[in-house]
C-alpha cells in the first residue's frame, strides 16, 4: 500500500501489460496473417500433406532438452516442473513436437507422413525491437522419405507459397545447397577423413561456426577463423580451425561457387570437391533436384544452386534451402538493402532416431510468418484488411428497438454494422467513435426523421475526404449525406458504399 | 541406462507422448474446428466485432491470481517463476487477457470496444475422459456498453453463430435470467438487506453454490443446502444457509418460474420478487431484452427468459445467458439425454476495474468449442472433411521426374495430388499407402505403358465398393480400372473423381 498526496490510502492496482517480449495484435494484423496462413495451408493441402496440431506444451524430455543437474533447464525455453515430477515445456519451434509426434504414432501414420503445421512457438530469449518471445511459424515436412524427390517437392511447394500469397515470380529466388558437398569440402581441406570419421570434429565445428558467420564477418573474418583465430573488435580472441591457406581457399571458394548457369555452378563444384566420393553424392543430388524441378517448369529464374547458402548446414544432413526476397527495401536508416530470407529447411535424416532409435529421412520447410508478412505488407498485398461498420447512431434512446432492427436488416444482406452502444447522450462522441471505427456510413434518425418515415445517411469517407482535400465541384456532385425513406435504408446504403 | 537381456548396454529413448491431459489433432480434426470457427467469425465480424490475439504468456499478477506467499501460484494455472523476477503464466481463458488489453489500451480503443478472440486456454487441473489441460474458447465481448441492448446483441449474435455454423433453428436455445433478479430472490429469502449489502456474505455465498448445483443434486439436494446443511453418500457434512423452509421456497420458486410464454413467465417472477428494487430492475432488464430481440424477429423459438439458468449466477452481475442443444443424444451408456450447454455469457462489471479503479460495464459470450464441434460431428455437419490426394505410383524409379510431372499437371488444374514417395520396390505397399491417404485415383505407369504413352488409372473409392459390397452389375457397368493416353491424364481423372 502507497498513500497518495492527499494521505487516503490508494490501493496498489496490478500492472496492465504483456510480459517483456510479448505483444498483442488487433484487428486488421490478426486477419492479414490468418489470410496469408490460410493461402499456404491451401497450397499445402493441394500438395497432400495434412494438418497436425499439436498442442503448445510438451515434456522437456520429448523436445530433447534433457533434465540437467542444474535446477533450471535451458534458458531458450519455457519450462518449469509441475506438480513437482514432470519438467514440462512451450514448444521452441514445430519440429521437435512433429519428432515426437512421428515416433508416437509411428504404426498409425501413413509412411511417407507429409505433414503442416502452423502456429506460435515460444523463445525465452533476450527480446529486441521486432523480436518477440512469441512468434508464428508454418512448417511442411515429409517424414519418412529416403527419396532426394522429396526435397525437389520442397522447394516446388515453397515456390508455388509465395507466389499464392502475393510475392510475384521474379521477386524470389529459391537457392539451394547440400551438406553433403560441404562434407566433400572437408575432405578436401583435410579436416574430415572417411576412414575415421570423428577425427578432426573440433576443427569442423569451427568451419561450420566460420562459414554461417559469412553475412556478419565478411570473407576476412571468415578466412581468419578457418586459419588461426580471429580477434574482434572488443579485443576478445576466437581461437581459428588451423587450416592452412591452400586448405581455407578450398573452403571459401565453394561459398563462392555460384556461376551464371547451373551446370557451370555443378562444374564448379566438381572441381572443387568431385574427388570426393560424399561430395560427388552431393552434387549429384542437387543436379537430379534440378532436373526434376526443370521437367516441372520450376527452372533458375525461381530455383537455383547457390553453395552460398550456409545458414544451417551445421544442422541439416542432405540439400538445404532458402528462400530469398529480391526487391530491395529501405532499412531503418534509409539506405536501401534486399528484403532477404523468409523461408528455409532442408532435409534431416535423424528426427525421430532420439526415439526409437531408427533413422527417419525427413525433409521440410519452415516460413518465417512475420518476415513474409512484413514483405506482403511492404508491397500493399497483403490483403483482409478489414472494412470498418455501418454505424447506425442513437438519437432517441427510447428507440433503440428501432436502431437495432435497422442493423439486423443491414447485416441480414451481409453487411458489417452496428449500433452505438456507449452512452448515447452527446451525439459528437457517436461520429467520433464511427471515425475510430473506420465506418464508411453513419445513420441518423431523430424523432422528427422518425416521423416522416426516412434516414439520414451520412457518408464519412467522402466527408473525410471533403474536410482533407476535395474540392467543392466534388462535394457538390455528391452529396456526403442524403435523407432516404426508412424502407430504402439497405438499397441507400449499398448505392453509398460502391460510389 | 539400463541392461537388456543380452548384456549389452542398451540406450534409454526418450518417451515419445504428449504430456498427461494434452492431445494432438490430426487431419480433418483440424480442418472441421477451423471450418467452425471461420464461420462463426464471420458472423463476429458482421456484428461488428474485432479480432484481437493476445499472447499465451500473461504476467500472473495480470491475470488476477496474486503472486501469494507460498512458493506456488493458484495450481488451476501453469505458471512459473521466469528469471527468477517475474512470475509467468499461460492464460486460463480470454477474458482475463481482455481485461488486461481493455485496461492497458484504454485511451486507445473505441469505447464501446467489441472485440472476439479464439485460441487455446490452459488449466492445470485434473484431466479426464474427454477433459483436457488445453482447449480452445472462442469468446465475443462488449467492453464499456452499459446500454442492456448490448446484451441483447450478443444474444442474437449468438444465435445466428449457432445457425452459421450448422445447428438449424428449433435444435437450440439461448435462455436467458438476469443476477439482480436472483439479488430480488435474496432480498425476499431474507439474506440480503440493501441497506446493509454486506450482511449475510456468507448465507449468499452458500446460496449459490446451492443453486449452482440444481443439476447434480435435485431440487431435494438443493433445498438441504438452502436449509441446515446436506450429509453426501461419503457421509461429509456440508452446512447450509440455514433459510427457513418458507424462505428456501423462494429460491426454489425462482429456479422453477419458467413458464409457457414470456408474459407469464415475468408475471410469475414479478409476483415473487417484484418488491424488491433490484428484483424489479432485474425483471424489466429481461423484458427490454426479449423485446428487442421480439424487434428484430429473434422470437421465443430461439431465445427465451429462463429462471432456471443458474449456471454462472455467482460470477455475472446481469443477465445471464446460456445456449443449449435440445436435441437428444445416446450417452456413453446407451440411455437417451439431451446434448446440453455449448456456450453461456453474461454481463460483469467489473472487468477491468482490477487495474484501472474504474468500473466498466462489459458483456460477451464464451463458445465451448470443443463440445460444439461434436454437435456438429454428431448431427454429421461438421464438414471439411481432408479429401485424400490422387496418388501417382512409382514403376520406374528412374522416371520420378515424369510422375512428378503427372503430379504438377494435376495440382495445377488445382487438384490434390501426390507422388508415392516411400521406397518404391514393393508396389503393394504403395497401394497399401493410397488407401491409408483414402486415396480416390491412383495413376500407375510402368515400362509398358511408357512406351505405348499412356496412364493406367484406378478408381480406389469403386475398388473398395467391389471389394465390400458392390454387385458384379456395378462392376461392369464402370470399371475400376482404365487405361487412357497420357494427354488425357488430367480429363480422365476429373471424369473418374465426379463418377
Amino acid at each position: 500500500m502507497s498513500r497518495d498526496k492527499s494521505g487516503e490510502a490508494k490501493q496498489r492496482h496490478p500492472h496492465a501489460g504483456t510480459p517483456k517480449g510479448f505483444r498483442d495484435y488487433f484487428g486488421t494484423e490478426v486477419t492479414e496473417r490468418k489470410t496469408m496462413l490460410d493461402k499456404v495451408a491451401e497450397v499445402y493441402h493441394r500438395y497432400g500433406f495434412d494438418p497436425l496440431e499439436t498442442s503448445a506444451i510438451e515434456t522437456v524430455e520429448a523436445l530433447g532438452k534433457f533434465l540437467p543437474d542444474v535446477e533450471r533447464p535451458n534458458e531458450g525455453m519455457f519450462a518449469w516442473q509441475n506438480e513437482d515430477t514432470d519438467w514440462l515445456a512451450l514448444r521452441y519451434d514445430l519440429t521437435a513436437p512433429l519428432a515426437r509426434v512421428a515416433a508416437q504414432y509411428r504404426n498409425d501414420l501413413p509412411s511417407p507422413y507429409r505433414r503442416y503445421a502452423m502456429g506460435p512457438v515460444w523463445r525465452n530469449e533476450k527480446p529486441g525491437p521486432g523480436r518477440f518471445r512469441q512468434f508464428y511459424q508454418c512448417d511442411a515436412d515429409t517424414v519418412g522419405a529416403p527419396s532426394i524427390a522429396a526435397d525437389a517437392e520442397i522447394c516446388a511447394m515453397l515456390s508455388d507459397a509465395l507466389e499464392t500469397v502475393g510475392i510475384q515470380r521474379g521477386e524470389y529466388l529459391v537457392r539451394m545447397n547440400n551438406r553433403k558437398v560441404l562434407n566433400g569440402v572437408m575432405e578436401m581441406a583435410g579436416v574430415l577423413d572417411p576412414s575415421e570419421p570423428s577425427r578432426y570434429d573440433v576443427e569442423r565445428g569451427i568451419v561450420l561456426r566460420a562459414i554461417d558467420k559469412i553475412d556478419r564477418l565478411g570473407e576476412g573474418g571468415v578466412r581468419a577463423l578457418l586459419g588461426e583465430g580471429r580477434r574482434d573488435e572488443s579485443g576478445d580472441f576466437t581461437k581459428g580451425a588451423g587450416l592452412s591457406p591452400d586448405q581455407a581457399e578450398v573452403v571459401i571458394s565453394f561459398m563462392a561457387a555460384r556461376r551464371d548457369t547451373e551446370t557451370k555452378t555443378l562444374t564448379a563444384l566438381r572441381d572443387l570437391v568431385g574427388a570426393s566420393i560424399i561430395g560427388a553424392k552431393g552434387i549429384a543430388e542437387l543436379e537430379t533436384i534440378a532436373e526434376l524441378l526443370d521437367h516441372q517448369g520450376y527452372g533458375a529464374d525461381r530455383i537455383v544452386i547457390d553453395p552460398g547458402v550456409v545458414r544451417g548446414l551445421g544442422y541439416y544432413t542432405g540439400p538445404v534451402f532458402e528462400a530469398e526476397l529480391t526487391f530491395e527495401i529501405l532499412d531503418e536508416k534509409g539506405r536501401k538493402r534486399q528484403f532477404g530470407s523468409v523461408a528455409g529447411g532442408g532435409r534431416y535424416d535423424d528426427l525421430v532416431k532420439r526415439f526409437t532409435g531408427q533413422s527417419v529421412p525427413s525433409t521440410g520447410v519452415s516460413i518465417g510468418v512475420d518476415r513474409l508478412l512484413a514483405a506482403l505488407q511492404t508491397k500493399k498485398r497483403a490483403g483482409s484488411a478489414i472494412a470498418g461498420p455501418i454505424v447506425v447512431t442513437v438519437m432517441d434512446r427510447d428507440r433503440m428497438a428501432d436502431y437495432m432492427s435497422m442493423v439486423a436488416e443491414l447485416r441480414n444482406t451481409g453487411l458489417r454494422a452496428e449500433v452505438y452502444l456507449g452512452n448515447p447522450k452527446n451525439f459528437g462522441n457517436q461520429l467520433k467513435y464511427a471515425d475510430k471505427r473506420g465506418s464508411p456510413v453513419a445513420i441518423i434518425q431523430g424523432e422528427n426523421e422518425a416521423k416522416k418515415g426516412v434516414v439520414i445517411l451520412k457518408d464519412l469517407i467522402l466527408g473525410a475526404q471533403i474536410a482533407e482535400n476535395a474540392t467543392l465541384e466534388e462535394w457538390k456532385d455528391r452529396p456526403a449525406q442524403v435523407e432516404v425513406p426508412r424502407a430504402d435504408l439497405v438499397a441507400a446504403v449499398r448505392k453509398m458504399l460502391v460510389q
